[in-house]
């Protein structure tokens, strides 16, 4: 998200500890009692979790995000669900607010790309990072991804491969046939305005 | 191939027995002596596998084909090259071809897709197919998969990845940018005028 720093942010976050915890990695573990646990990473203003959220009241979301800013506007959009919560951290401290199988899906939604290849390991489906998921995700816990650039898609596909994930589910344009339980997100809005094709892929892990 | 039963199909084939053997089982484990083992399977009429091996000497490239009609004109091509030689035989039997580990690489070009989920198991990348590959591929043999259809190409990534093949070179649109060493298939040719999109993969076995 290019945002210019949001005034007051870091306060709007700090006034609703039900929604951002101040030391999430105290709910290591503990994070939900029986419901499923589903993550998304890179969650920018939370449009698709308060929607996700809505839709399904059983489960319970959480959001990741490492710019105050932009998780400002996702923390003020959730006060109305009592099933979403949100870290203000970066992914690679994932481990950190996760305990090994806590995680039961992984959500990348329009994920930066990093084109350039000095910037590969940035990218929230190189192998290191798809090796962290390995730790949190549940056995048979997956990944969905959505995203509008071909190469970061399949970059990602590669990687998974690579890593030991199985893919299921490959759409290499979600919106020519738009299954009705798609929830756009944000981003995804955008692309789809300027009638941008998208790509979604699944990946779990083999038993 | 579309094609009618061509007229002395099978006499073309018998009249060149160095380059369609007469008991291709005898040949397993003998088919070179030291330099890469290529093949082609679904040949068809043998373009791609006549200009790779015009253009790759020190390669031996074998095309397997079932249907005579069409092997008949691979044959007819291939009389000017010494390091090509077909099978005529249906895929599934592959193992009483090639012993285990003989074939460095496998081509599927533009095979048949098999829409229809009742005709999966005809896909050559079903997975007993896949299995099949296993068997005679070298360890550090792939597999390079071209195909204009979309489902069939998304299908055989998830069948490469459920396998336990590892995916890299994916290409979603190979004329878009098309790398200098393409070689185009006939029917590759034909698709190109429609102006339609190839898709591109590599599978391979980590070691
Ligand atoms: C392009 S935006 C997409 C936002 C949203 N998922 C959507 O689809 O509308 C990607 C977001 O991921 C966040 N992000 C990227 N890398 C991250 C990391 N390592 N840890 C936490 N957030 C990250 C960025 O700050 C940005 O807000
Ligand atoms: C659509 S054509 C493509 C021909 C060529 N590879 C090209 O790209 O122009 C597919 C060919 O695969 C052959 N084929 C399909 N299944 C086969 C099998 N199980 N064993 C041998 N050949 C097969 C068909 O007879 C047909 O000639």
């Amino acid at each position: 998200m290019r945002l210019r720093k949001r005034p007051g942010a870091l306060e709007v976050l700090r006034e609703r500890p039900e929604i951002v915890p101040q030391k999430p990695e105290n709910m290591r573990g503990h994070w939900t009692v029986d419901e499923p646990l589903h993550v998304e990473l890179g969650t920018g203003k939370g449009l698709f979790l308060a929607l996700m959220a809505e839709k399904y009241p059983s489960i319970s979301f959480i959001g990741m995000e490492k710019m105050e800013s932009v998780l400002s506007f996702a923390a003020e959009r959730m006060e109305q669900q009592n099933n979403v919560r949100l870290i203000h951290g970066n992914v690679a401290d994932m481990q950190d607010y996760f305990a090994k199988g806590e995680v039961n899906r992984i959500y990348l939604n329009f994920t930066d790309p990093w084109p350039k290849k000095r910037h590969e390991k940035r990218r929230l489906t190189f192998p290191a990072f798809l090796n962290l998921y390995k730790e949190v995700l549940s056995p048979r816990g997956d990944i969905h991804l959505k995203t509008d650039n071909e190469d970061f898609f399949t970059y990602s596909l590669e990687q998974f491969s690579g890593s030991g994930y199985c893919l299921k589910n490959l759409t290499l344009d979600l919106h020519a046939h738009e299954p009705e339980e798609n929830v756009r997100t944000e981003y995804e809005q955008k692309f789809a305005e300027r009638q941008q094709r998208i790509f979604r892929a699944e990946a779990y892990l083999p038993e």
